[in-house]
């Protein structure tokens, strides 16, 4: 298992590691399999979006806001309650097909590590089968 | 991998594909493992629903549309905001465990491209990895 | 695949399983790979959150009920419209690393069974690929 460490600026923020995940398959020599990248975190999360028009980013984490404000008489009394349901709902595990020593993604998409409770300091494991 | 090709007719739209993954595993006869099937888009999705009474797609998608509406003043001004939205919502992948030659799926279930921009053509991509 | 039996007892709740799970991967002796968590149900899931406050888990379920309200004009006519949607929003199935025959999950991680149509029987199907 391979980590890639984050550091985060924002309380809600999309950080794109597609690079960082294409290294490690490239410096393994993984020509075909599966790729998990897993967020070991319960107030973080991660997704595949587009990665050329960074309002999409911005658009994904504002009305993820709206739809669970940080501030809505929850039990849990830590203030990141919303960051909890958040990471629930974009999920902690992403696998990605590989192929030709590439990751397979579609034209615009990109590996987001989806930030809801920074600034911190995260990681993301990275595992992959061969096929 | 394998490439599923699908035209969609709606904006928004849950479209039944469990038959085409079956016909690629049984093609290939994979007898036990994984299948992965991957959407290379960011205004669609994959999910696991009943395919039985059509009414759950349709409740599936009006909510996702509501919970999300498609003018919400978004910072991405190309008119699909809430696609991009909805698809990380739903998630791009899905692993199914294969026994028997079978994807293993509960008596309910079928498996559903999400369309949340449509209509268009797109595709679904399927890998495995046998046991 | 293994088999892991559950009842629930509420309409809503997340039901620890990570013990029974690596009851499952210590039984086999997989020292290194890839589990993966299946749940066959269309009105359940399976998500990754803090174990240590149950309240986090209380504010998930809760939260998702006023997301996702429980009478809020369906058109599916058995009462469990919501049940559907929460289950997709979730997720069915959940890959996790293996390492050391341990599953790997960071140090708040469970591993969640998510009812939303209890009380009931349900099940969660259980496959691992060895590295």
């Amino acid at each position: 298992m391979q980590r890639i460490n984050i550091k985060t600026v924002e309380r809600s923020e999309l950080v794109d590691i597609t690079d960082k995940v294409q290294s490690i398959i490239s410096g393994h020599k993984i020509e075909q399999g599966i790729c998990f990248i897993f967020v070991p975190h319960t107030t973080a999360g991660i997704t595949i979006n587009e990665n050329a028009d960074p309002s999409v980013e911005k658009d994904i984490t504002d009305t993820l806001s709206k739809i669970i404000p940080d501030n809505a008489g929850y039990s849990h009394v830590e203030g990141n309650a919303d960051s909890h349901i958040k990471s629930s709902l974009l999920g902690n595990c992403l696998p990605v097909i590989i192929e030709g020593g590439r990751l397979c993604l579609g034209r615009w998409q990109g590996i987001f590590f989806a930030e809801s409770d920074g600034p911190r300091s995260r990681e993301v494991w990275v595992e992959f089968i061969k096929k």
